[in-house]
């Protein structure tokens, strides 16, 4: 523990932590506990009904409703329970009324824990809707220069040697709303929730591309998706040889509709638009095809004018997910500051948190497995005094890239530029325990 | 590779396999390529709709009804595809028409890929249904032989500090219908199906525990759910301060309502109904409580008219999910073998795979990364010669606990009794691409 990290310190023997609600029984209280290195208490004891101490003691609570009549019945495919129906996808606004399918549902990270992503709550990014695919109708086709011009049905395609890896998909837009001129007051998903994570399973690209011959001249593909914008990128040919996979399952199961079904092309840790979903073919060319999706769109405006083609590869990024803006603080006491940490250039080394606005930093616990170009969880408790403090957490990367601050990053782009934003979030907790979204 | 391990091979030259069907175009052809030791080749290559030559080097196929079409809108919560219907849990008939909720739901592992069970599709066992618990009214209660009783609200043990871990569960008569007088013709999922992996999140019971202050005494505890069964089983206390997990989490949003809804104990390794779902309480005891449900159930009978009590630990155990059962082979050539393996004592070591129903065996390739008491899933390419096979998978952990095959696990058990299952399965793969269970 560092003396000047900006965390007061309240010894729980001289004013106890409001957390440390006394139940009916005087019997019940509670102790300190030391975790990795910084002090940390916790505890509500709010009865149900509140029981005598003896009560406590000796016998459970009273017997609730649930217990004194039979549940439900198994079924088929469950669903989350009812009182998590707000733990939904944050859908926006179509991007236009003719193609009420164009814009995106962010994952509510901030209700959200651990690292994988439950499929229903997946990010949604789509350039003309979620086509309905029929599997069996469905083909992927391989050619451009090759030396033998390739088409695959999916059951084909379910033959293949299969590889699994847990990987983040992002979209380059996200965290865009944190470029408006006056920081969006909407949760931590609704920031920055198009970033997902899942363990994906399917066939490496480059087992197919050995097997149609790819021609020397060949250096990039083109990849184009069976949606009805035919949402198509340019893709360097090594990426392809490197870690992208033909991918057919999501979290255990096949793909979901809004992730690609039946065959999406995965390339971990790039832009998420170039993972292709519904992908139907793949060409390979000379050079970068230029398509309306990489020129219109996915261009980095820079301030004097011009653009950055391409930005691959998503920059090392983090946010603390709880405490985050809309949560309100249960007064002065013991948390865990809980966040998501992610670098496309491979595995996080190290995260650190301030609770000064970024005058001083003390280390998180990054929680194994960390996996390369995956999300890692880390965590840190923290016992709030109640003053107002300003949360920040900052991620490197093995590269030793180092998140940018705000104020560092704004400059490098185009005022309201859309795309790669992975600067550093501050959330203001406020002494009435509010949390709200301020630039700094 | 072995020269008498059973696989015969065709060389691809001499004698094309089926896989390999021409398409229109003759200039579509394919090639061996080698993957970690083991000969194999694939893909199909039928068109959609069969394209001239010209035009599968050139155009892509025709552009099909979803590209003509606006597609879907984003939702708030995404589901599987409609095509995908028949990929759902397997409903058994409940165990007593009193008690609609009292049976198992069982996990279709035969039509997964990767580690992650999708939670819609993990495994449910309850002794009378799920319970619609509101999670502001849950308690959790820490009693017993401790110095200061404590109750938990949800809330409060959301502030606790907390861990992820990816582990399986797997229920106790788990592969029983092979302890049938008949080998039973139904999917692998159906016979195999009640285990499933997820990403857990939650408080270590340990940190409550230490808070609550264990009097010297107390060496077991009793877990209780608050269904309507009071589902209740003891527990070593040691296992308490190894890994066991106040679980809140299940792959990343909160735990599924058949999965414990809002509170369940996570005992890694150990029988699947020992790991309490709906926790609403902690007794510490002396000795163990001799719960009915550790007494008329889960208690193993052996030939001599004893029983064992207790088996905590789920044995070491594989299973080939592809090709299993009810699948129809697309005639002689190359496929992978995938499937599944898990111990309860930790990590899986290796698996070795049989075409001759156990006279020789291969070691298959495992899929990392590789997490104690997790499942792990292993692969192994191979060119089926359209000869009768007797497929088998044999795993080892890394305590050198072998699979045992059915014979030999047999002898150690009553005739038909219901648990600890973990023998070796036997697929039989026909001549005329049929698959079924067969006893060896």
């Amino acid at each position: 523990m560092k003396p000047n990290d900006g965390i007061e310190r309240t010894p729980i023997a001289q004013a106890p932590s409001p957390l440390e609600q006394p139940s009916d029984s005087d019997k019940i209280d509670r102790r300190a506990f030391l975790t990795r290195g910084a002090g940390m208490v916790a505890a509500t004891v709010t009865a149900w009904p509140a029981p005598a101490a003896a009560a406590a003691a000796d016998a459970p609570a009273a017997v609730p409703p649930w217990m004194q009549t039979p549940g439900k019945p198994m079924s088929n495919y469950g669903q989350p329970s009812a009182f998590e129906k707000p733990v939904a996808r944050i859908v926006g606004a179509p991007y236009g009324a003719i193609a009420p399918g164009s814009g995106a549902a962010r994952t509510p990270i901030h209700a959200l824990e651990g690292t994988i992503t439950p499929s229903g709550l997946h990010f949604e990014r789509h350039h003309n809707g979620v086509p309905e695919i029929d599997p069996a109708a469905h083909r992927l086709l391989i050619h451009g220069l090759v030396k033998k011009p390739l088409m695959f049905t999916v059951q084909a395609l379910l033959r293949y040697p299969m590889t699994s890896r847990i990987c983040f998909i992002e979209c380059a837009g996200n965290s865009n709303a944190n470029t408006n001129l006056k920081a969006p007051q909407v949760p931590a998903g609704a920031i920055h929730g198009m970033v997902s994570c899942s363990e994906w399973t399917g066939v490496p690209l480059a087992v197919l591309l050995d097997e149609a011959g790819v021609d020397p001249r060949a250096d990039w593909l083109l990849a184009e998706g069976a949606d009805a914008a035919a949402m198509s990128r340019s893709v360097p040919l090594a990426k392809a040889f490197d870690d992208a996979m033909i991918a057919l399952y999501q979290n255990g199961e096949r793909l979901r509709p809004e992730q690609g079904y039946p065959v999406r092309l995965l390339l971990p840790g790039w832009e998420g638009n170039m993972n292709v979903k519904w992908l139907r073919r793949v060409k390979l060319t000379e050079g970068p095809t230029h398509t309306k999706d990489e020129t219109s769109k996915y261009s980095d405006p820079t301030p004097d004018g011009k653009a950055r083609q391409f930005t691959f590869e998503m920059g090392v990024k983090s946010v603390i997910t709880r405490p985050s803006i809309g949560m309100k603080m249960q007064g002065a006491g013991l948390y865990e500051i809980s966040g998501l940490a992610w670098s496309g250039a491979g595995k996080i080394r190290r995260v650190d948190v301030s609770l000064d606005g970024g005058t001083s930093w003390r280390e998180a616990v990054l929680q194994a497995p960390i996996f390369s170009k995956s999300v890692t969880r880390f965590r840190l408790p923290w016992e709030w005094n109640g003053a107002r403090v300003q949360l920040q957490s900052r991620a490197t990367d093995e590269k030793d890239n180092v998140q940018p601050s705000r104020a560092s990053w704004l400059p490098d782009y185009m005022p309201q530029q859309r795309y790669h934003n992975n600067s550093i979030q501050t959330w203001a907790i406020e002494a009435d325990g509010g949390v709200s979204n301020v630039y700094l």
